[in-house]
């Protein structure tokens, strides 16, 4: 699993900063999560290719998480993309760009479908053999979701050595990969676990972004292994947080550490700071494991 | 009059080109033709005030030339901006742009005017005591305008040793820069050209982008100072320009001649060329007052 940040910044694109935007990496995926304006620029400038991008989660429709799908998916159209393209939002979405494909007359011609998003509870939203994507309801000025990505338990590991001492017929393999005792060749009963190795352990990754802070989500993103949690500002600003609905530095450590999770990454900065080292100050009194966001940074989390 | 090309690149925004957008400086305005993705970053990488645009035009509802509109209108707000804000295009965009702020809940705290355009012929669509503005309907694959500025002409300059040689009452000094004859102290009549000197000649520019070749503009831009003309184009890729309603450099050479314009402009390149000399040697062979447009570039027509 890996992630990688296109931009971090809150409100507005400037020069050297970005509005919300980042791939995640899982399980042979490559997930877009948000896109503010200049998101397809950010893809190029970090090499991602563009084909590889079949899903996207929209947290909200504030500007600066959303204002750059529309190019996109236009720039997908000139590239003569054929793929589908799913995108889950929030409910509107759909109706914004259906109204400007339809005025510029730039009909994509591959299959854009969008999955509106409403409840306010959690919800899985997307499902294979692979992974599993849930929403986060957040708690913010208009209605948003962050997104849980879990990876699904793969397959048990053949110990190729002990299988072949065991004399187990081919046939069963797929059997032991899912975990059953099997017969050997010679009349007896092969223990799974004696044969086979657990899998590596399923990964998990929690976005939470844009929301006041909320204690409500604990229960839902308990555990993860990384979780990006804005951090719209420090404590000095934390009256602006309330105002606004956004967090601080030690609010996203405070649910951190409240959900347990292996790592926490801020970001979703005001504009306003020029140095962001009291952001990880900040948390880390309340949670060791902070790393900040910042555009272009990639972490693997393997 | 002076234009600074903030993007002057087709189709998709690339990490070292922009989409369509300028800003012409011309009698004191600073307006903002078109907004292609991006282009709030580049007004600030060009150092333009946010707060001087109060007027943008916008040619047509290509993602490339308008995609940027609805952040920077955002970003305005952010920023808490009072002035109104005049935005001609072509009819849609208004709807496009109230139900993103709409589904967003971040109406303007400014006052947003648009001004829909729907007419096929020119029109003018701005005037005040300083300059005036019309539109250039374009051949393109969508309902297109082009923009045409014109300078007004200032008052006569007074030649102040001959105004006071001659005598006049300062009550006259007005009367004397709109072009009248006045009385001189002792009962003659001092005649107008012996006191005055013309204005410098009111300046023009014309934008045209995005257009097949389509000589029914010249009679509309006719002697115009500068011409940006759109050259999607080089002579080997024709019949791409004529499939898609975009032009070459050759034929914006042909118009920019036909119309004895001041200076030709080329822009609006295909992303494809890497190398933009064909474009200037091509045109040169018809015309040969010829700029490239360039990201960053500034024209001063003083």
């Amino acid at each position: 699993m890996k992630l990688t940040i296109l931009g971090c910044y809150s409100a507005t694109p400037q020069v050297h900063t970005n509005p919300t935007a980042q791939i995640l990496e899982i399980n042979n995926h490559t997930f877009l999560i948000d896109c503010g304006e200049g998101t397809q620029v950010e893809l190029r400038r970090n090499k991602v290719k563009f084909s590889r991008i079949k899903h996207i989660f929209i947290s909200h429709l504030h500007g600066d998480h959303c204002f750059g799908l529309a190019g996109l998916i236009s720039t997908f159209r000139l590239l003569t993309r054929e793929a589908d393209l799913h995108i889950y939002a929030p409910k509107g979405l759909k109706e914004v760009i259906t109204l400007q494909m339809k005025l510029s007359a730039s009909w994509t011609n591959y299959k854009l479908i969008f999955h509106e998003l409403t409840a306010s509870t959690s919800e899985m939203i997307y499902e294979d053999d692979k992974v599993e994507v849930y929403t986060i309801p957040l708690d913010h000025r208009i209605y948003t979701n962050g997104f849980l990505f879990k990876e699904k338990s793969g397959d048990r590991k053949l110990d190729m050595n002990a299988v072949l001492n065991a004399d187990i017929d081919v046939a069963y393999y797929r059997k032991l990969k899912q975990g059953a005792d099997v017969p050997d060749n010679n009349g007896g009963i092969v223990k799974n676990e004696s044969v086979t190795r657990n899998p590596k352990p399923p990964k998990s990754y929690a976005f939470c972004s844009d929301t006041a802070y909320n204690e409500a989500i604990i229960p839902i993103i308990k555990n993860v292994d990384a979780l990006y949690h804005e951090s719209t500002f420090i404590e000095k600003n934390k009256a602006l947080a309330l105002h606004s609905k956004h967090s601080t530095a030690k609010q996203a450590a405070t649910i951190a550490k409240k959900a347990n999770v292996g790592q926490l990454i801020l970001g979703h900065y005001s504009t306003r700071y020029d140095d962001l080292s009291a952001f990880k100050t900040e948390a880390q009194a309340i949670f060791s494991n902070v790393e900040l966001a910042q555009d272009g940074k990639e972490f693997n989390f393997n």
